[in-house]
């Protein structure tokens, strides 16, 4: 990896902590109460345009929301967050991610996995690799692949802390939602006592979502 | 309780969600690391004050704290937040709380506790009055005693889960600071998936500290 390129985890959650709501299903994604998370960043033009929708909001929310996008050259995920059931792929019918035939990342995207499978290259730009080593071969895949941008990790839990135990983690941005999940997968669940070097850098509160970024000591 | 006074929550959380750190003790009351939670508000010229001590800041977080003191006319908290060892009230060694023979508080004071004890009157005003038959009877007490005023509900976790959950919470400001704690007390657990009647209604975020102050619904 290039001594400037970031790994840069970008996640929503819950005033109580989670990053998903209780029971996630094929048909729930996000767990019930789950898509709460997102309603802050679903109604901006800068999150509808990509997605295939015209008009939208622009607030408060929406430099941060570019800023996620801009510079990134790959991206990084658990197999959880790709989605499928759990247990080996099924080569009969396969699951190919949440995003359609053509997925809004048009880079690389490498997902942490316990179970091998050939990458899939859908329209756009968007391949799918599959990483069975952990997540520092997965990190210094997504690196090469970037080309010097940076690279976005999207979670889910699991992923993220995995991340953030090993000091991987070089900014992070937590979009704080004030409601209540009331269970589901917790952000900050075994990840230690202290913030694996990361600073608070940057404070932007607007009625819907808290945005706090943090940064490692040291980096820009 | 007249129709205007409020049950007032405030509380310092950190970013995983802990109002205390893991391992309390007589030496270490908010858990280890726990009192990184204070470290906004101990600096403040308006906490300092009636702490007996001179100086300190004046800065984003003093209307809050303020905000915090004014127009409360009782207090209450759990016996955690109190203090003294569990069980039974020792009456040859008597806790008299953290807080000294003059306490900051200086108006009534009603404990949570399933042990009997008489009321304990010490200097400046400040009666601890402790409450065996549940939160109804406790806040009663306080909002008659209150006289009008506010009362302010200070914790702990579990003190303010039973009000939450009871939809008895007026308001609730959340002090949220930008640290892992790693364990100790989870503010939100076991309350639900909704936010008892409660909507955000103002954020005010500095480097240290983010306040969130919650309102219910059809109040000002």
């Amino acid at each position: 990896m290039t001594a400037s390129a970031k790994l840069r985890f970008t996640i929503s959650m819950s005033l109580d902590g989670f990053v998903a709501g209780p029971i996630e299903s094929v048909g729930n994604p996000l767990g019930i109460g789950g898509e709460r998370l997102h309603d802050w960043v679903v109604p901006l033009a800068a999150w509808r345009a990509p997605h295939g929708y015209e008009g939208g909001e622009v607030n408060e929310s929406t430099p941060v929301f570019e800023e996620s996008l801009a510079n990134v050259g790959a991206t990084l995920m658990g197999r959880g967050m790709f989605g499928g059931a759990p247990g080996p792929w099924n080569a009969n019918h396969p699951w190919n991610g949440w995003w359609g035939d053509n997925p809004p990342f048009h880079h690389p995207v490498f997902v942490l996995t316990h179970h091998t499978r050939e990458p899939l290259a859908l329209e756009g730009g968007t391949t799918f690799t599959f990483v069975t080593n952990g997540i520092e071969e997965a990190l210094e895949l997504a690196m090469t692949a970037a080309g010097g941008k940076d690279v976005a990790l999207l979670g889910g839990a699991s992923a993220a802390q995995q991340y953030l135990v090993a000091d991987l983690v070089d900014e992070m941005e937590i979009s704080l939602v004030p409601t209540l999940l009331g269970g589901g997968k917790r952000l900050f669940d075994s990840v230690g006592a202290n913030l694996h070097g990361l600073d608070l850098v940057r404070t932007i509160a607007t009625p819907k979502v808290t945005h706090f970024k943090f940064a490692r000591h040291g980096r820009d």
